[in-house]
């Protein structure tokens, strides 16, 4: 790839293995990320748009125009049942791309739920439809159609790389995009770190200290850590 | 007018016809920011102050000095049964200008909210008393009572001009202001409207693309957008 | 003191009077704030995680370095029954200094909660074990644990200074720092602040306008407000 | 006026008075924010795009759609010897609306510079050829031309009113309104204040303090301020 | 690729051809984002540090970890003359980076220069040298060397995707990558646009209107556009 | 101390050592804050308003409430040659405190130069005065003189704890408060990091890496950084 191509609509994409989306929906979006080495999350300024929302599945990525939602449409011919619409744009842009209509039509489709680095309007109706979004904003503000972007392209929204297929994770935490060649394995380390965790949490809840549980008053000391009364 | 006058009370504005009121109070923001041409939007920093607050109601416009709620007093004198105070502020302000006792006193004139373009407190009371604040913050700073505003003068709120009678729809889209003379045309269209989109969302629902509903395909290949496998 | 020293952790200090402690939950951060003659109130873009967090308690104080969460274990040991554990950071930085394990750690030691110039984690856990935090964001990317800070020494925690053993108050309006020694006097003068709100309440719920009863309209007709129809 | 309308473009306007015009442009914007009672100043996030850029002048103004600078084509039309091109935005936008042609053209008419509630670019040549604009941002993201605003409608920039043919001045500290009316009476202030603050500055100079020059003793002292060795 | 790796130092990379490099250098950076289809703009909020700073180059990529520059010194070694260096950073962190020393250090490499998505600091002597900077940040702050990134891996920096060896061209407009295999077309391109430019630009200044020498009226008035006295 | 104390003067406090102050002008910020041990540091939101300003001086410290600048001319009779003026402020409040007059007047005296967590105006003529001042905002909003604050207390500005009589320093790169009683100490501790920072210099320039310089290889490939082709 020679940089980032506009007018197209990739219509194969090779989406992450279904049993490792439906492992990596166990777990939430800080183990996942830990999982990974710290890699793949998205700025936290994407917020979900109502209490509760989350969403796990492969992503179908848009590249959006500011201001402009004809994309979204193309992109939802594209959807298929489990996956995660992302969307990013050319530009910083708060406008309204998408609101109830859309998320009928890709709720139609199977659609798992939307991340957008820009906003949405018909919120409440989102909610009752617990159709998920991810957003940087909410705003009445409707979009036009005028100009192409692209879909199935590798797009970068919110500052984190997206390549179509790749499993999308969000929730009250944020939102992490696992590779797709990388699902199962990030799958099987959340695991592995939540049975570790579960073991610290019963020392934890008994009354013992980080301090011991991770021996780390003797480094403290080393680097001159001292106590006084 | 020859520019925003200071110091000044106008008791006798023209409210928006009670009916109008009524019958936009049956619509979303969003649906009556494009049934007015998409104009008339105060911008997305204003937000509910709790979750579910929504209000409708004409108009009683006040311009406050930063960090000084007086002309809040003076403005509760001239809200009638159904007004929406609006707030606008000479400077960014993010103090507490309003909470639970200024609520109070304009509930008991009928006050149907609050829109400001600053800060509020008492927050946890307005939800209790479910009286709809729509604000730029939350702050417990509260503020003083040393310099004199005006109160249904022509104010800007959060880049939204509002004529006092002006009616003020607001919900967790945002808040749109609809001119006293337009009220009843942008009510009867955003009746279409909601009417053209019952329609469109049964076909939504039912698998139909907006690529085809909109008719889409066409301008879209016109401009060269292709497909790949 | 001659300014902020890093490395040492005091394992005694001085709490605010239990008394004034359990007089003071019983005010909102609003009230408390206007007891202390508006002084004390840390900046509003710390907000609370979750909805209905509230906290009051001493502080056991904590200076955080950017992305590195060492020292809220080391703090972890000197919080005693009822402390607010309040944690200041050398420079912005949100990333998540906090999650459900340490929270876990901080309730076995009866921690009534965080205050933290910085971002958390694991919200929804948060949520459930309705541990209440007030943090400047909330973010997914985990820290290090690589550089000294203090413990329980003066930390400034947006913008307001803290002392351990002060009192923090925190809910829905903000967060607010009462210094130890004034607790009691604190706790008093909010009581009698609000007994005397509620005797304001009854007039404006009866349809007493705030003009009349702060006898405003002398003062303001002295500054030059003019009435017109 | 009964709200924004989108699609017309107004070619009378009545400009301010040039010998007000003429007298404003010796002023600072403080001092004519000053003069004007303190109101008319817009949103300080406008900010001059290269060091020591000032403008006065009457105002054309336009209506942008976010992303489409369609609109200041049409407006160079109107644009006359030594006004100002002053453009709003119905949503928030930081593309580049506006760069060396434009203002190349603008040039051409004699247009005194521009204030623009958006970004612009070519940020160097404008320098160079000292054509003065006050933005929100410099953005090297170009705009579309697809949708259609306004011309000389009353616009809100920066949450300022703006009238057509209303004196726009603007320097370091800001960009401030004054209504066509008001402009004589604006300059003469502005004279006025400038004098009598040329006396104060000599008494500063030579030492005399502003609790003396001002009086302020007695009132400090009346609201209680102790001194302390 | 299967997602950001961390850890690992690529010596190899693709340089852009030297010759398109130099064409490039010849453009400011609107023009080759016009160039280019108008993809590959690093987000507006990454600024020169000083007045004048510009920079045009084959890119060496850095992944940082917040508040730590040690993986500025592990690609320092990789650079060679001409390069610029682009350093991304796993979560938003404004501390400063890179000083002075560093500076110097890559200027005796032949380094054209730096983008990063972070702070910087010791801007005077920055100036001074004329080593081009642009940052989201200037802060005293400095850093740790504690946790491992990578160099020349693909890198996102201010929600761009950046390969090693893609030319970097930064000005007063922005920064904005061109792929490497792209760069001698687009090189062809900006050229292209710069000559059509100029005679457009005659027109302008010669009082020829863009809705003239566009062709703007006509689709003006099909949409609807009238003209008011 | 028990909290902050409103409606008080401290006519006596003790500055540092004027030969401390003395050494400390002849470092940078970035110098003064490592040499501190990297704490001492005001957020970096404040900047100097005009190129080049920079200040070294002892703080005659002021708490302001928002938008009244009333104290301002109280501190100014406390000024004494050398000193500088530092304002924080009980809320966030962007309005212009300080201008010309005030710059004169405390120019009058000796002033140093003025920090503010707040807005400024007369820019331009502070520039031509070459009175430094570094400010959050430029704003031409005017304040009014309503309320009180006090003089010589600690204060909070920028996040940053200052006691009256500490140390001041401030240039391109930010605002550092060096308590009064480290000041010499902080001043031998610059001056060393700067001879050894000239011989780190020295090799740099000559081309030695950080790599070898610091002795970075063997720990970084301890942690697993690996190279590839």
């Amino acid at each position: 790839m020679s940089g980032t191509e506009l007018g197209v609509v990739h219509t194969r994409i090779e989406r992450a293995d279904p049993n490792a989306v439906r492992d990596l929906s166990a777990f939430g979006v800080a183990t996942i990320h830990e999982a990974m080495g710290r890699v793949g999350l998205m700025r936290p300024y994407l917020r979900p748009v109502y209490q509760g929302a989350k969403l796990c599945g492969p992503a179908v990525t848009v590249l959006l125009q500011p201001g402009d939602n004809w994309m979204l449409h193309v992109a939802a011919e594209q959807v298929q049942e489990g996956d995660v619409l992302v969307a990013g744009c050319t530009t910083e842009s708060e406008d309204g791309f998408f609101g109830e209509l859309l998320a009928t039509s890709l709720r139609s489709r199977g659609c798992a739920g939307l991340v957008i680095d820009g906003g949405v309007r018909d919120v409440a109706d989102l909610e009752k439809m617990d159709f998920p979004v991810f957003s940087r904003a909410i705003n009445a503000k409707g979009t036009i159609k005028a100009t192409l972007g692209s879909v199935n392209i590798p797009v970068v929204c919110a500052n984190a790389l997206v390549h179509p297929g790749d499993v999308i994770v969000a929730d009250v935490d944020g939102v992490v995009v696992v590779p797709a060649a990388s699902a199962p394995a990030v799958a099987a380390e959340a695991a592995k770190r939540e049975a570790n965790e579960e073991g610290k949490r019963a020392k934890f809840r008994s009354g013992t200290l980080g301090l011991d549980l991770y021996d780390m008053r003797e480094p403290l000391a080393r680097l001159g850590l001292r106590y006084e009364d």
